[in-house]
């Protein structure tokens, strides 16, 4: 529609489009054309017009009016669709694949996680099952009347915005073109960015209430930070910033996958936690459940995280620290000893305090951050879809 | 002059101001008002009024003509004054204090450093010093018919927006406020800013043709960094960043001044750089002229610094490592270990290569930056010089 017009008003159009959209998801509660065309400044027939285009495009929906006191027909609210375009949020993780479908209003919607390590695998063989894990829940998602609009594929890796991944040293992946593997799957129609896992699962905490700045660590096999400054992803001189996992703690420690000595990983990874346990889960449980095992072994790690952070906050002065992925439920027995050597070792700490918490968000953060920066994105931007 | 214009057609002439002065500072060689109306898209008409406003205020001087051939007589030049507003630039460090003049062009006009261990002094008596320091540095500025504009000093330590110092560990300064101090001196009338050395050193390496992106790293009794991403100095979250000394390389490591065990300081500080040999520039002077004696040194710190900046460059991933203060001139001997030790534990080296090179600036570089951010101020916006 209005394929015509000329550009300047096609972009004026778009813009309020967005303009319309924000105002709704920001809303307290449902609000009517008329409450929208009061708090934007545009007419009534505008934003009705601009409303019957994001109603058509399935992005808003009205709801019945509440009951009310007082004279007059009660308007119709208008809230975010639950069942329009959605995003498809994937993960792959080291011993882990996860997917999640999240609707415009946030919710996840549809979720899976696929336990198992990838590393014996060949990385076409892990995105080919990482795909269909994805196709799997859009075809849920389809059959629920949703239309997955958009993917984001979280890697514990660093990756060009072409989506190469670069290194993900605990795969042993090396240049490994995922974006082109995946673009003739089943999930080739779709359009997909690929982001660092750390970097998603920092952006899922951002909107699930986090503070305006922080650290996010994730805890895996790998131990990656998604820096967040001032609401923004922070993303270094290049874009592969936050590799916690391999800033050094003893320069002659053991020797790490990624070639190094001595890294954080090798303290405080997945796999050191969990020496003589279990691999994955069931090592996890044991650990969360025998408070003598989780007391013995995890200050010790809470205190290499602590000392790597400390680095951290000394370089980048950021008050607060997210303990996420499978740090996340061990929180109880890490945050005191990566708060003592905090206090310690960051020059800033007698004056700023730092705060050290569990992450809001459970297991597959990144993936739900994924499907939270596709939906996000449609909404920035809702022209692309409506005026398709 | 316009004391009654609306207050929007002064700012208008305030942006034109700074506008024709960008003009003049970025060309190759001196404009005349004809070339900078063109340049401008402003009339000659109000290029001559502004450029009338800025050679009265001493921001511009007209240079006589290049003889040239053609027709036409030639137009005379424009080019920042040499003897109009200038910056004065202070810097207390840990062994030394340090004062220069810059001039609109950013040429160092007058300077000066006095040699001296600072730390048996209480605060006030190093402030009364360095405002001594400056104070004389004006005069002979003055004498030179020059006028200094403002002030911005540099110290070894934490420093709020207002000027309280919050903590300067090798100079044991815990909250001193540093502008109110200076507020009652020979000072007392300029305005002044006080910044973290290094942040002011990065601005001077920046300006004197810096990479983009780079963490400068100030080498003294102390060791600080400044870190310049995208031509920005990058402050943190709070305005703290860069606290490099205080990295930890060994988590059990010797203590530390700040209280910490095992900071870099302690394995590549002046103070370890100079065991058993004369402190300060004597000792300096034995490292760099005896290659024995540095080949048997230098390399052992070299990897400690290498192992705190790899962490750095994890985190951040900045492609470039800038040696100042007395790195500098021992970069020969410090560069090799720093970058097999980044080569070796930085998960991009393998693709996106690093650089570790000796800064362009000589010592005391934190008081050129300082001047030179006064300098600066003034270009962006003669307005407040001009329009007194």
């Amino acid at each position: 529609m209005n394929g015509g017009s000329p550009v300047r008003q096609a972009s004026v159009r778009a813009h309020n489009l967005a303009l319309v959209l924000r105002q709704v998801a920001a809303a307290d509660r449902p609000p009517s054309r008329a409450d929208v065309a009061a708090s934007t400044g545009l007419t009534r027939a505008t934003v009705s017009a601009l409303v019957d285009d994001l109603v058509g495009g399935g992005l808003l929906a009205e709801v019945g009016p509440a009951p009310r006191s007082g004279a007059g027909r009660p308007a119709t609210g208008l809230v975010l669709h639950g069942y329009g375009p959605a995003g498809l949020g994937l993960e792959i993780n080291v011993d882990y694949l996860a997917g999640c479908v999240v609707d415009l209003t946030g919710t996840v919607r549809h979720r899976a996680v696929l336990h198992g390590d990838q590393r014996p695998l060949a990385p076409d063989a892990v995105l080919a099952a990482v795909a269909d894990l994805g196709a799997r829940l859009r075809a849920e998602a389809r059959a629920a009347g949703r239309t997955v609009a958009g993917a984001a594929l979280a890697v514990p890796g660093l990756v060009s915005g072409t989506g190469l991944v670069h290194r993900a040293p605990n795969l042993a992946w090396h240049e490994v073109d995922a974006a082109g593997v995946l673009a003739t799957g089943p999930l080739g129609d779709l359009p997909l960015t690929i982001d660092n896992e750390a970097n998603l699962a920092a952006l899922a905490e951002l909107h699930a209430g986090g503070p305006d700045s922080f650290v996010y660590v994730s805890g895996e096999i790998g131990i990656g930070a998604g820096i967040v400054l001032h609401r923004d992803l922070f993303r270094g001189a290049r874009g592969w910033s936050g590799e916690l996992g391999h800033v050094c703690v003893r320069p002659d420690g053991p020797l790490c996958r990624c070639g190094a000595l001595g890294c954080l990983e090798q303290y405080a990874g997945q796999e050191a936690l969990l020496r003589d346990l279990p691999p994955g889960e069931a090592g996890l449980a044991r650990l969360r459940d025998d408070a003598a095992l989780a007391e013995g072994r995890l200050p010790a790690a809470g205190r290499s995280l602590g000392v790597a952070l400390a680095g951290v906050v000394n370089m980048l002065d950021v008050g607060t620290v997210v303990l996420g992925g499978i740090f996340g439920p061990l929180t109880p027995w890490l945050a005191p000893a990566v708060e003592a050597e905090l206090a310690r070792r960051v020059l800033t700490a007698a004056w700023a305090p730092m705060t050290v918490r569990a992450s809001a968000l459970g297991p597959a953060a990144a993936a739900v951050g994924a499907a939270g920066a596709v939906v996000r994105d449609i909404l920035a931007e809702p022209a692309e879809w409506v005026l398709r």
